[in-house]
């Protein structure tokens, strides 16, 4: 793990990092943002983002304004890649933004040739985490929050592992890959015609089977583009309805599925956040 | 004046326009953030952030985290570009980073072939506001501020029209350019061998010759790479003492020259303007 860069933010530091990745398999970046406590020595909890479809770890950590809050808070903020890099990391033949790089969809892909690299899934729940507990100021306590890809990756992640996670909460997130178009291409390629596979990967499903409860947060903006095609809320909004699974959904009128969005609630997901880190 | 897209943020709206501008000879880009208040039909004072060398109009808007605050405190903000843009535009021959295109050092360059475009003072000072005060829900009580290159625009534009500026502050201004390699060449460039027409753009000379006093407020990172060579803020903090000329100068440990630094305090800037903003 070795340090790119490291500039000062709020009194805090945004680093840059780089690592050999035995899940995916290459060399990956990321980034951290440590608040000012862990200057004065202290271990911090940490809040893991998962971006969405064509970001890299930048996106959040320039865009989103989150180190305001991260810094005041006392919560570090994990920014993972979205996807294996590199020159021998097969991509999506035309290139297409939905699949491959880019879109690794926090799954661990089983088809070849996909399964030689594309273990987001590993990667985000089991090797960053040691790697940062080891390396970095920081406890093991930790929640999971992302936006649209990255809010379903944080939805699934959180309720497959609900004892490693003490909450969860996304913006605009793909609810139901099994149902949408990018979910429904993404899951075949990866993990081919397995049920099951899919379902492990489906928030809505994952509802339905009984997943356990863990504090949950949901911001939709009611301008997004992709709300009726892709995300889908409404199906999740059934699923918690049926389930009696408790879950915030918030729909916002006005906004789209941009960072300015993002940047608008960001504070009120880490106070969210806050709430259950120690 | 034609509106390319609108995005809400914090309740109000980040939009970009396209323009044809007189001054400049060209079409022009530009961003403007409208706070909520504009919304409810009220009209808003106008603090003007003028960009550092490479910067458009979107820097600012996506990585300055501006708007939170904009937005409580009722100001907009309008991003204007940093030089005149388009394929006829001359730029520097071997496409430097400070000179030419996206480094307009807002003067008004009298230089063959710079003066056909090179117009950005006059841009700033004449024809954006009066283009944002007929079409847009604005007062006509405006501050002005940037960084770098922008900040050195920010101070210069304040102090040559202290009746047009209620307030004026900068982040790592180039407070001389007429001491510095940025400088030099592009007032050599822009302007040719004219001493009068150099001290109208140095802060530091502006200063000395007895400027009007405003409001000023100017923060520097001691761990910006440029401050020793660049941007000598010690040469304006000679000026100001010598002078009795009144600003805030503050010096902030480990901070670099980013956005990140600029994210970390645009709320006290915004605040500062928001005192003399009415």
């Amino acid at each position: 793990m070795k340090l790119l860069s490291s500039v000062q933010c709020f009194g805090g530091l945004q680093n840059q990092y780089e690592h050999v990745s035995d899940a995916l398999n290459c060399t990956m970046q990321f980034s951290v943002y440590l608040p000012p406590q862990t200057q004065a020595g202290q271990k911090v909890p940490v809040a893991y983002w998962l971006s969405g479809l064509t970001c890299t770890d930048q996106n959040f950590a320039t865009k989103a304004g989150a180190q305001r809050v991260a810094a005041e808070l006392g919560i570090a903020v994990v920014m993972p890649d979205t996807s294996p890099r590199g020159d021998g990391v097969p991509d999506d033949q035309d290139k297409a933004y939905d699949f491959g790089l880019g879109a690794g969809f926090y799954v661990d892909a089983t088809e070849v040739p996909w399964s030689s690299h594309y273990k987001m899934y590993s990667y985000i729940v089991d090797e960053l985490p040691a790697l940062i507990e080891e390396g970095l100021p920081v406890s093991k306590c930790k929640s999971v929050f992302g936006h649209s890809m990255g809010g379903h990756g944080a939805l699934t992640i959180a309720l497959n592992n609900p004892a490693l996670y003490v909450a969860v909460s996304a913006f605009s997130p793909i609810v139901s890959p099994m149902q949408c178009p990018w979910g429904q291409k993404a899951l075949a390629w990866y993990l081919g015609n397995n049920p099951e596979a899919w379902q492990r990967h489906d928030t809505v499903a994952l509802i339905r089977s009984g997943a356990q409860q863990l504090p949950m947060l949901i911001d939709q903006g009611l301008a997004d583009n992709f709300l009726a095609s892709q995300l889908k809320t409404e199906l999740l909004e059934a699923a918690l309805k049926e389930t009696g699974y408790q879950a915030e959904v918030r729909y916002q009128a006005g906004y789209d599925h941009s960072y300015y969005f993002i940047a608008s609630f960001i504070e009120d997901h880490l106070r969210f956040h806050a709430r259950y880190l120690k």
